[in-house]
């Protein structure tokens, strides 16, 4: 079974909505990285047990994000906040004026901390 | 039964992990502004029946909120930009340099177009 890098990241963001099993399966398999009969010995399914359990949260995680799209959203407020803090970094290095380049990292600081 | 602002907010952002139904029915009350025995009429149930429908998909909707806590951090996000704008704004006013006062206009018009 392939490992997907985009579930853990879909996992981070809607995995309270999985039922306790399936996000322990899900949490073990990509988080802790065991294995599948590691995981079926840890929580007294069968192996097969387990790789269904986390086929179906690999579904339902693909589809809260086709339904609400929230990860894509972040994503992209990430990536214009990288921008903000790139063009406020060039402000600094382009101004003299003490006030401006205060103002500027204010910016660039607000913008990295809204990144976390 | 009471409005609550909340709901409709919540709505925009985790309706679509609702029923059909309760999304439907929520959609009319919060939305197109029915009254319980206007969508009654309108979905065929009882007022009583619309009534429980939308109540139990406000109280999802709280929990979707209370696991995933979403809408609280894009509200933050969207408060951070804003406070980046106005410094922004900020710059422009106390700036004579015409290279730093683009950038502050690059920086005020991204933060604008990350909140839309």
């Amino acid at each position: 079974m392939e490992k997907n890098i985009e579930v853990s990241l879909l996992f981070d963001f809607y995995g309270e909505l999985l039922k306790p099993s399936g996000r322990q399966a899900v949490d073990l398999y990509y988080n802790e990285d065991l294995s599948l009969g590691e995981i079926a010995d840890r929580v007294g399914i069968t192996r097969q047990g387990v790789r269904d359990s986390i086929k179906r949260c690999e579904q339902l995680l693909f589809q809260f994000e086709e339904k609400l799209g929230l990860y894509k959203r972040f994503r992209e407020l990430e990536n214009g906040l990288d921008e903000i803090s790139d063009t406020a970094r060039r402000i600094i290095d382009s101004s003299q004026n003490e006030e401006v380049c205060k103002l500027a990292l204010k910016i660039e600081s607000a913008a990295s901390d809204l990144k976390e």
